[in-house]
């Protein structure tokens, strides 16, 4: 069933931006009416994710103001914030829209600035991304995003066997594939040797095994089915899935197994009618090594607990059975927040369209798309299907 | 048409709070649970705003923290952040989730803490306000919030001849109602003697024209209009309308007409299927005295210019021909800024059934909520009908 189709698609570079939001949100918007071929007078609604502007730049409201910065002044204009999940859930509600029939052609999108642009340096940046950890329970306690993402991770560790080299070996990937990508932040080769001789940040993730902070955005033209064929090139939503998990983290059963991403894709596989067996590529959401390795299992790609030897066998590699992160994944893209779901659509459109260049998925017809918030207490799974 | 029908209202005292905000909407949520006689287990999503949990209490990704400490974990759950407008925001999408049959039975609400229990002293938290000002053409010049609504009320007093005194009375009147809301953060009569006499905030604006920094929660429990039939006591929402306006305030072609809200009220009287010469009373956003004058004039209350004037005869006034803000508003019941939205439509749901004691509008079957944020960048306007 096709909920909702994406039309146009546009972000920026991943990396370093002085520009303020409303330019930086502008680049992506302005490139997305353009591959769609909409005026801004098209636009019926405007769906918007930003996570930490209020803290990182005193920046809130965003939703209006962006949208008279893109010429949209208007349309009901809403912000989520969803911590790493916010622009996915952004474009949730936009596919919702078009879906219901309550508008035809509407702009989702999202944009952060987290590098020391905004004024905030590492330890302050890392204090404001541990606002999403629980206030009470897991603040106090030091525990911060890398401490998560090892404390899930060494637990699947000792469930299953999965090593450091493993883990390597899922940056090393993400680092070739982001070489492909010219709007990828990093695009240097890396090796796990050169992963295994990083300082630990959080036993057992390496500065290699984690994401950067990086500035950027994204946005996609989101339209009906029924107006889909009056654009070029859509790009089929056809399943959406939306979970969250118990936090704190202390509350979880099982915490590598990461619940929220398991119901999510149920929910997308549902609806698309197929399932993860039957996935052409992937954009995980790899904020650390072990994130890919657990997203990887739980939307249905890998075995349950064969995450870490696929990537060290390549059969998550660009070229192997199940490419993951061909655009270089948050690991080698970057990851500014609130951009990071709808970047991972702007991937999977390009990549079903055929257009990815030297990144290209040959072939693909079928994506999905995971994107999780906090301690994988909130995730998204959005399924996506080439129009042939 | 209906559109979703409330059926289940809480919400907190407002004025200070040391709960933490998990707790503090615990007490609006499990109140609109048991008012509507459902389990948490009912519930299948959860729309929920919050403005400035980051800045305030370093406290984000608070959707699907508080669906765990609320026993609703696992269901698709949202932050909205629009700045005073945030939690009409969240419940609009409530109400689309269940009259798209997405969902049958939904939580919406919102939770702030303004009040320096989060440790920010006034100027600190003025400066937090500002945030969802422009940016770069705003905030650099000083322009915090009583001055964008002075800025407006200005213009009003000098296209119409407003008065401070118009002005003051609106104040009075709100303090009036909000003595008869034992939920109200303010109980305590004023006069217009005593309001003109206060220190001046920003001109036109002394310290009685200002609402307070409150804290508080409140939430909803809405469901679809097939599912109503099984609740006591729905209330159904039969229009909600959602506009922008152009930012920064340079570029608003005519400030004092708040034209986001003329365009949302259109929207929501529409879809009614009548309008605001019909409405029995409203619930307005009168962060400031000048704000309602403008908000009574833009949904159709009062015809234009005469917004002070109605004020000043007592035609705004409980017993008088259209009362407004007989909760008290935000002046005397106060503005937990993510929670007012939805706190809006609990009053709106307790006047429709009856029960609303010695503020009750004798035989209320219509009414409207006004819902604002920012320098009036975004609105929403909701038209509500009891079930008769």
């Amino acid at each position: 069933m096709v909920r909702a189709s994406v039309v146009g698609a546009g972000m920026t570079k991943f990396g370093v931006h002085d520009s303020p939001l409303q330019e930086l949100f502008g680049q992506a918007a302005f490139e997305a009416f353009d591959d769609a071929g909409v005026d801004p007078a098209d636009i019926e609604a405007f769906y918007f994710g930003n996570a930490m502007g209020g803290q990182t730049e005193n920046d809130t409201h965003l939703a209006p103001k962006l949208a008279s910065h893109v010429g949209i002044a208007g349309v009901p204009a809403q912000r989520f914030e969803d911590a790493c999940a916010t622009s996915a859930n952004a474009f949730k509600h936009a596919v919702e829209a078009v879906e219901s029939g309550r508008h035809d052609v509407v702009l989702a999108g999202g944009v952060e600035r987290c590098t020391p642009v905004t004024g905030k340096d590492t330890p302050e940046m890392t204090t404001i991304f541990a606002s999403a950890s629980h206030r009470q329970y897991e603040q106090p306690t030091g525990l911060t995003f890398p401490g998560v993402f090892a404390l899930l991770t060494k637990r699947h560790m000792h469930e299953y066997g999965t090593t450091e080299e493993q883990l390597a070996e899922v940056a090393v990937k993400n680092h070739a594939h982001g070489q492909l990508n010219d709007r990828a932040h990093f695009g240097k080769q890396t090796s796990v040797e050169e992963v295994l001789e990083g300082p630990v940040v959080a036993d057992p993730f390496r500065l290699m095994d984690c994401c950067p902070f990086s500035d950027g955005a994204s946005a996609v033209v989101v339209v009906s089915e029924e107006k889909a064929a009056a654009f070029d090139r859509p790009v089929d939503v056809v399943g959406l899935g939306h979970a969250t998990d118990v936090a704190p983290i202390c509350d979880k059963h099982t915490p590598h197994a990461t619940q929220a991403a398991r119901d999510a894709a149920a929910q997308a596989y549902a609806q698309a009618g197929w399932d993860g067996s039957e996935v052409d590529f992937a954009e995980v959401h790899d904020c650390f090594t072990g994130a890919e390795v657990m997203a990887s299992e739980a939307i249905g790609l890998i075995e349950d607990g064969q995450g870490g030897v696929a990537a060290a066998e390549g059969r998550t590699s660009l070229g192997g059975e199940i490419p993951i992160n061909p655009s270089g994944g948050l690991k080698a893209k970057g990851h500014p927040i609130g951009a990071t779901g709808t970047a991972q659509i702007v991937e999977l459109t390009e990549q079903l369209r055929g257009i990815a260049g030297e990144r290209q998925v040959p072939d693909a017809t079928r994506a999905v798309a995971h994107n999780l918030g906090g301690d994988a207490a909130t995730t998204l799974v959005t399924a996506m299907e080439a129009r042939l």
